[in-house]
């Protein structure tokens, strides 16, 4: 059961002009699932990806960079579940290249102008002629108001669809952004999510593009986790068709710029946690926040060792503060010359631990409330200095282990 | 359910002369369990002892490193279960202290004579009113051969105690090694584990002691991990009585002091394994061997990282051979520059991967074989050079779940 995220309307996503979508089932790996989408952009869009920082890094990964690179303009976006095509070697880089080659001969582009993604099962081969059998389906699905259906045609373990959507003035013109995106297990995304897409019909400078991906990337997706466990095949797209009228945006620290960064953000930062809230066997929503560290990088580290410990994680699944195993994950977390006489522990409001020991206040029926509710926020001073963080996590129960036990099969 | 792992049985336990235990039940959080332990050392004894690394270490830890830096001889030890005596601030320090004072009065030593040692809940303050109205007992019972008795009276999660002697030839004299562990969970040992006790009635140069406890728990308790959470309280110690005759080590690289050494690594090894075995909700034992890196630390990394992936190990859980999930983990051990197609992948005997992709002579049949055993190796071969390191884990079960949401209540 997903963690307050609700199924999203389709009359609650804002079409953006400029992208077409398609969705089938092709049957990539299991009949009867919506399995192959097709995203088709106008001429002239500008569109700037970020992808997974694990070295043994997907097919596609390797393809979407080579034809990014490559400046021709992308026109046409493939993604397929069912399969990763990852761990699948020169065999598995030659299949992606065919999806790209098969498309681009449907819509007389250059392969090049195609980014091909995969999510799904690692280390077997892309059946890619079922993909090749399913793209006039999904053409000929093409319309501008399937976003709906391209976040389900993406979802994988997922137990809901994924999608956003807001409008924001940008140089008097209102400016639409959509986003959708997938994941639930395998989930500490490294400049990016497991996949995650968004358009605006914003006008953005094209040199813009690549530093706004990774500025929307890390406040959003670098930000969750759900099991520690970074993916082969994260990729995070961001999409601007320029259709909006605007007058194209040349900086994100104009007005304009900001406006624009933060309504992206949001739906960034949504798409993000809602993977978190639908994480794999996830049943409360973990806001992680570090403070007093000396930069952001200490308080990360915090952050996370908190987020990936089992013991934490079951303990709020059990509802239980046994609040001593935060404690001990702050004290691994790797900062050499933390001083545990400084660290302070709050749950929500209740203040649990200070200077490194029970606060004498704390009551244990304080805690206990505040881990009996669905969304908690536990907060940790460092006392080191001024910089913070927040991570975003979930529990670990019974159903995660039961989902990774029996996903395959 | 242990992994192959017997309970231990006193008669295949040797004494070690010089050292006298006794057990007893001070109902320190619960009735009716043996919870406190006293540890009695003739005069000459030399002690050493390696601690946790982790920075929130706990109470006992920080006076065990004040008492052995002190000089004045260590003549006893004294464990408690049921509370941890960690995340307690400057309390818990006057408390641990006050529990050595307790023992010292009663054998006319002094304070620092005494190491303390806790295991159980964090963060709650240790009664050390009942640990002090134990002492009487524990002492009353101690003799030297209890050692089974001490190996069940420092259990907490464990499901069977672990408990291994060893006898081998130095300088003509038969030496004794006798070793006592407990761990569960919170087990990813930096420097030592929960609890480890060994004693050897061999003479070592006092100036040996500590070196050697060193690379024992190097070859043994830092390669294990059950849950990747390094406990606040781990600490392994181990004692030379010199009562054997031998002519006293004065160096580990002397045919003597290299087979003490052997059998004394054989000991913590079997006792570190012993841990994992028994590691909370295991149902396989698990060895991750690491080869072909350019040195053993990135080695261990990615053998971490294997061994600490909540998707791997229930993988494992469920015999299903889901092998793209180790790739996944070695991708993301923090190696940047690793080459993807120079990484090999063995479970056993069965070749998985060659060359970052599947083997094409790879059957899944095969892979189902491994997988279904209670003991199995993953070997993977980086391609970097010609270092390699190995770590021992276990599986992630739903009773790993049920264990850790249920162990205060």
């Amino acid at each position: 059961m997903p963690v307050n995220l609700q199924a999203p309307r389709a009359q609650d996503l804002f079409p953006v002009a400029g992208v077409r979508i398609g969705v089938t089932e092709a049957g990539v790996r299991k009949q009867g699932r919506k399995d192959l989408s097709v995203f088709l952009l106008e001429p002239g869009a500008a569109v700037a990806g970020v992808f997974t920082r694990n070295r043994f890094c997907a097919a596609p990964v390797l393809v979407c960079r080579e034809h990014l690179a490559a400046g021709l303009g992308i026109r046409a976006i493939v993604v397929n579940t069912g399969n990763a095509n990852a761990g699948t070697g020169e065999d598995g880089l030659a299949r992606a290249r065919a999806t790209c080659a098969a498309l681009a001969r449907h819509l007389g582009i250059a392969p090049e102008q195609v980014l091909p993604f995969s999510t799904g099962v690692i280390m077997e081969p892309l059946p890619v002629e079922r993909i090749e059998a399913g793209l006039p389906a999904a053409l000929a699905d093409a319309q501008p108001d399937h976003w709906l259906r391209a976040a389900e045609g993406i979802m994988t373990t997922d137990t809901l669809a994924k999608a956003f959507s807001r409008q924001v003035q940008v140089g008097g013109r209102t400016v639409t952004i959509t986003g959708i995106s997938k994941g639930a297990g395998m989930i500490r995304p490294n400049m990016a999510t497991m996949l995650g897409f968004m358009a605006t019909d914003a006008a953005i400078a094209p040199a813009l593009m690549k530093p706004l991906a990774s500025e929307l990337a890390d406040g959003s997706f670098n930000r969750v986790t759900v099991d520690g466990d970074t993916s082969t095949n994260d990729s995070f797209v961001v999409i601007a068709t320029g259709k909006a009228g605007n007058a194209p945006v040349t900086s994100l620290d104009s007005a304009d710029g900001a406006a624009l960064k933060a309504a992206m953000l949001e739906v960034a930062r949504l798409l993000a946690q809602a993977i978190v809230r639908d994480g794999e066997g996830a049943t409360k929503f973990i806001t992680v926040r570090v403070e007093g560290g000396r930069d952001g990088d200490e308080c990360r580290k915090v952050a996370y060792a908190i987020a990936h410990s089992p013991l934490v994680k079951t303990a709020f699944f059990a509802s239980d503060p046994n609040l001593g195993r935060i404690l001990a994950a702050v004290g691994y977390a790797g900062i050499d010359d933390l001083d545990q006489t400084l660290i302070d522990l709050y749950l929500d409001d209740v203040h649990v631990a200070v200077k490194g020991g029970r606060n004498p206040a704390y009551r244990e029926e304080d805690g206990q409330r505040v881990m009996k509710q669905s969304e908690i926020t536990v907060r940790v001073g460092l006392g080191r200095g001024s910089a913070a963080d927040t991570v975003w996590t979930c529990d670990f129960s019974h159903e995660y282990v039961t989902i990774n036990a029996d996903y395959r099969s």
